[in-house]
């Protein structure tokens, strides 16, 4: 798949998985964003996925349609995490990535959402970030 | 999600999402799998994450089943890879991984499929490999 390709896939598909790593440990979560002028933009809760980007940025986004095993599109995004703080200087970009999440499916979800995890509720307060692409490779596989 | 839950949403799915890392750079890329005794058995060519966990063996596959985004089902394996060597000390563990994932639609892909990447055709020669399950953490979203 060529660079527009795989961007138009990035732009039509809301659901990915987003790898982190702490050390040599990496871990994946999946994640809704929306995807513009060269970032993934989301928003999540305070959770092990914050606490290791903040840390290390250095990401990777596969978001995929899988029609069959014979069929199907995966694209990879390496890219590198930018918190976008509750601050003056990053209203501007919080109002982004408010306009671009609001309104679809994704914008209650998995952040909002009622997680049973450890028997807990998690936190409600939302973190805006998003995913600077730095490289994009895409592969198809056609019956 | 207890531990049986989210073991028993590994045994019915076989698509996944493997998270394998190179320094901190994580690289995340969908994989077929079967789950069997404490591991996740799949068979891929030889690329960039083979190289990857062959250099650090710490690895992490999500797996999920995605209804809505009000509604799903994520289980995040960390792991450690093992590689399924045609060697003869191997022969049963690579008897076993066959088994497994012989007849299933995954078979024949994504190690197999003709891969348009880069222009060229993928080396056939399967890598069977496992995953051993060192940690389970099974999230649930409901309505």
């Amino acid at each position: 798949m060529n660079r527009q390709e795989s961007v138009d896939l990035l732009a039509r598909t809301h659901l990915g998985r987003l790898g982190c790593a702490q050390g040599s440990q990496p871990y994946v979560v999946p994640i809704y964003f929306a995807y513009n002028n060269s970032s993934l933009y989301s928003l999540t809760t305070v959770g092990q996925k914050i606490h290791w980007m903040r840390a290390n940025p250095m990401v990777c986004v596969e978001a995929d349609e899988v029609v069959s095993p014979e069929e199907w599109m995966s694209v990879v995004v390496i890219g590198s995490y930018e918190e976008l703080a509750d601050t003056p200087g990053y209203l501007p970009e919080r109002a982004v990535a408010y306009n671009l999440l609001r309104g679809k499916p994704m914008w209650w979800e998995p952040a909002y959402v009622k997680t049973i995890l450890h028997g807990t509720e998690r936190s409600l307060v939302p973190v805006f970030y998003r995913i600077h692409v730095v490289q994009i490779t895409g592969h198809r596989a056609t019956p």
